[in-house]
């Protein structure tokens, strides 16, 4: 019996061990929210307008799920743009064509930090904010550096401008130059987990970037900090719940993925 | 007698008239700061790390003018690297090498959206965010199309890894895709100012990157509603007084800008 495994024989491995950490994510998550139910003032369930692998979904599926609001989720294919993001229907409640929005409270909101903030201040608890003026000041730094210096310059629009043969370059460059940073940033903020000890709006970003840079294979040795809160934030149910296999819009089959 | 002015004399008599605009706005200026000065809880000016030239500076300047808050530059030169951005002691206080830090209340923050927040959580009034939650939201979508959306994709490091050859192409995509997005989004939210009637963060951050707009030579004309907004705004004495052609740091000769 040959008992090397091809490459291929190896990724359905990872995904078949990935389904049962979703039924397990998905088993405690939902015990945990039905802890703590939260409606809207509406009395109805937020829409959020999201695809699987988009970092910027993912940052608002994670501080939904930390606040235990329930919400549906509508997918918006970025892989298909003319019946997805750029469909008339999506741009009139979009006009960046980008995922995600979020329908809330009656209102469509557009732009994942802008949400991130509609949510903290409507729902303050659990908060994704520290008290202090200062302490916030430090999760707002973390989060424009990723969220205005990192992602803009390797999300799916820039790698397709930038084209095919340069974009790896492209993409390894700037979120290591991101993270040199925020290397250092964190050097003076971090406790468990971004700044101090309390998760905060600067781990919903933290978390999908890491993502994103393993996924274009960035050497993450360099980035001690980095890589010790990520190991914190992936097992926590909020953020397990939030993970981009598991969504109902990603693929079950590889191939589509 | 030769009437036709050269393209260099053309600037030369647009830079003189600058000349005296900023002179008459440091009057104005001077005199709205003596009717409200405003000192920091430790009685000492607040420090802003800056760059005549760099729109996210731009944008703190005017959030310190608008709030009445007198402070001290100390300039970062982006043209001379090695002394400026990239020194050990800048560095020290800012990682990401990139301006403004604004030293305040004993601390250095960075990110220029970080310290927008921080001087509202701080000094509320003059107020640059509306009461009510969803109309933050409208400002924070406009912040973070401006912030996040368009100019990390046009800033200095970047167009210098685009290259010369490239980048004006470059810019100009970027500052389109973002602005026929911006437009759209102003539509349905500005009223004299981007959101409604008041001024808000998310014009502190839209005149400079008009500005770079129109350095880059971008056709404003598809875009009324943001020319309209912009010509509101560089009339306001606070908006006036951060100008980078104010700053103490702006060359006096055209050939060093």
């Amino acid at each position: 019996m040959n008992t090397t495994l091809s490459s291929r024989q190896l990724l359905q491995s990872a995904w078949q061990t990935n389904r049962i950490l979703k039924i397990c994510a998905q088993q405690i998550f939902a015990s945990v929210s039905l802890l703590k139910p939260v409606e809207t003032s509406e009395g109805k369930k937020p829409i959020l307008y999201s695809y699987w692998h988009s970092s910027c979904s993912w940052r608002v599926r994670t501080a939904l799920n930390w606040k235990n609001i329930p919400y549906e989720t509508r997918a918006v294919n970025l892989l298909k743009p003319e019946k997805g993001q750029f469909a008339a229907e999506y741009r009139a409640i979009n006009p960046t064509a980008q995922v995600p929005t979020l329908l809330i409270d009656g209102n469509n909101i557009i732009e994942s930090i802008a949400i991130l903030h509609y949510l903290e201040e409507t729902r303050p608890l659990p908060a994704l904010l520290p008290q202090d003026a200062y302490e916030r000041a430090k999760v707002r730094e973390i989060v424009e550096i990723i969220a205005s210096g990192i992602q803009p310059l390797q999300n799916r629009k820039v790698q397709k401008h930038v084209g095919r043969d340069k974009r790896m370059e492209w993409v390894q460059h700037w979120i290591n130059s991101g993270f040199r940073a925020l290397e250092e940033k964190l050097s003076t903020s971090a406790g468990k987990y971004c700044v101090g000890d309390e998760v905060s709006m600067a781990d919903c970003c933290l978390l999908p970037q890491v993502f994103n840079a393993r996924k274009s294979q960035v050497d993450m040795r360099p980035y001690p900090i980095i890589s010790r809160i990520e190991s914190e934030l992936e097992v926590i149910p909020a953020f397990i719940a939030a993970h981009p296999t598991n969504q109902p819009d990603c693929p079950t089959e590889l191939s589509d993925r």
